[in-house]
């Protein structure tokens, strides 16, 4: 795939993460299903805000920190995604382009603001989000860049997109141009309440071969297949899909392709400070590992460094060069 | 000390800081100071802004950060300063009252937006500045509240203060008021650069005991006084202002009434990430151990864990409780 301009493209809901620490009785308080990603309205995210504490903001949108943290590993990278032309959206824009990443999306000029999300993170370091999606609602088939897409070795979606109502078209659109252009697609299932949402399309986009390569952690994939029993859930999805990469948090990660398994360990951590961009930041690195060639042990050894960075501090994208984080594992570059 | 409404009042210039890690060349190649403020327009703010990289955002703004350490020791507290009602002005908004702050002042609804700040935080934990004042330059005389004023036991004011040009007459007719109601007034000097400034009117300000309570940081009193030599220049602070506070960084901290000098050490810290809020958070702890009669060996022991705390992470503002942190460290609270 090393003829390509691009070595991955990513699509998503551009969102700026508004973070902060809390402890659960907030959730309960909110009925906040704990460990998801909840779509609210203006008038809940005003009262989740205003009972909210002291907040760090970092732009963040799944597919975008996918796409961060594969610039931060030297690949070239190109993210689309919606924001607004307001102060958030020109934070958002300058983040991603100081992070080394392609983004020429036209912001919009006007309707909501840019989207973002209120994620609370409790003592354990888990995150729930609540995310209000704003001007990513209006990305849509538009904002496709044909020659873009056809120029990406791989494109790479976020299941949140199925969400808003244009994006699934934007998402079809982009993956006939990829296939067109003899390019692979992947697609990360993104939460079990999405993948609640969307089964039925989500099976249908692998059967049908809209996608090559899907990404899910374990309560996605049980959700998928509505069941409990991970070794049914893998068989079926090595079934369904030509490549698939099965996150298991501190237990690694599955990589299944046709009949066979790799299993690859996690990385080790000092302190769990926040799991926010933890799929994402695995995605980075196991894209990564795929367009370099390296083998699903070695894309799965750079995923797992990824994950393990970003899960000990505030924020979801990468906060030292990932690049130089892998040299140091001795791991390929 | 303890009849009044509020324990401490604070002034400033309301601040958004956008914090981003950097190497020296970064400062070296845009011509900064390292370690000191600088006050820069729009244009140098874009300049600076597009050749940052990834940037965390989280309020700021020194006397607000002290304001915001003292609610989380659990003081009664209140902060003055002016945002514009756009996007940033919001977030602030909601940050200082998220801290438990009295937060009332009238957000400008035109002319320049919420001032921020570009901080560059290089290996080694030290903080440089890029301030772009913004609406901030727009706090007035008739932002200043006489009754709110005379409910404070200590108005705070910061040497920064100085910078726009209308904040000096708020500063002054604060002083006056709280002077008027029996309270007492401190002012820190925020920066050495700025002590240049101003020299001979901070000096006045102390002589004309428009102000009781001076903190300063060493290189700060040795600007004030053009003095390489500490003892001077401390015993000189000594005969201006009714009680001084000097920070040494990792040597401690002392504090001179007339001829006495009481000597403090600084709290250990482990790693030494962000020195952003250090002297804020310092003049926290040690208000607060004044307003709670603690004395001023405790006052300046609450100072040094305010401020390790801050030096420890990206912000200048604490994430854990101070009340609990002081109470962990069998600190009066």
């Amino acid at each position: 795939m090393s003829s390509a301009q691009y070595d991955v493209l990513g699509i998503g809901n551009a969102i700026f993460d508004v973070l902060v620490r809390t402890e659960d009785d907030f959730l309960v308080r909110h009925g906040m299903a704990k460990g998801g990603m909840a779509l609210i309205d203006e008038a809940r995210a005003a009262a989740i805000y205003a009972d909210m504490g002291m907040a760090t903001e970092i732009s963040g949108g799944s597919a975008a920190n996918t796409i961060v943290g594969l610039a931060s590993f030297g690949a070239r990278a190109v993210y689309v995604g919606k924001v607004k032309d307001d102060q958030i959206g020109k934070l958002y824009s300058h983040d991603i382009r100081a992070a080394g990443v392609t983004f020429d999306t036209r912001p919009a000029s006007d309707g909501p603001a840019t989207g973002c999300s209120y994620i609370l993170v409790t003592p354990d370091g888990e995150r729930t989000m609540n995310t209000y999606l704003g001007a990513a609602q209006d990305l849509g088939p538009a904002d496709i860049d044909e020659a873009q897409i056809a120029a990406a070795a791989i494109t790479y979606l976020e299941g949140y997109l199925w969400d808003p109502p244009q994006a699934k078209e934007a998402f079809l659109k982009a993956s006939k141009i990829a296939h067109g252009a003899g390019r692979k697609v992947a697609l990360t299932l993104s939460d079990s309440f999405c993948v609640d949402r969307y089964r039925g399309e989500f099976i249908e986009l692998m059967r049908s071969r809209t996608v090559d390569l899907i990404f899910a952690n374990e309560s996605e994939l049980h959700s998928l297949y509505q069941t409990s029993d991970f070794d049914t859930a893998l068989k079926q999805l090595a079934l369904d899909v030509p490549l698939g990469v099965v996150t298991r948090s501190e237990k690694g990660c599955a990589v299944v392709e046709e009949n066979n398994i790799t299993l690859v360990p996690a990385a080790k951590i000092d302190t769990l400070v926040d799991t926010t961009g933890a799929g994402d930041l695995f995605a980075a690195g196991f894209l990564f590992g795929l367009v370099r060639n390296a083998g699903y042990e070695n894309a799965g050894r750079l995923a797992a460094l990824a994950a393990a960075e970003v899960i000990q501090h505030i924020g979801a994208r990468p906060q030292v060069s990932l690049k130089e984080l892998a040299q140091q594992h001795g791991l390929p570059v």
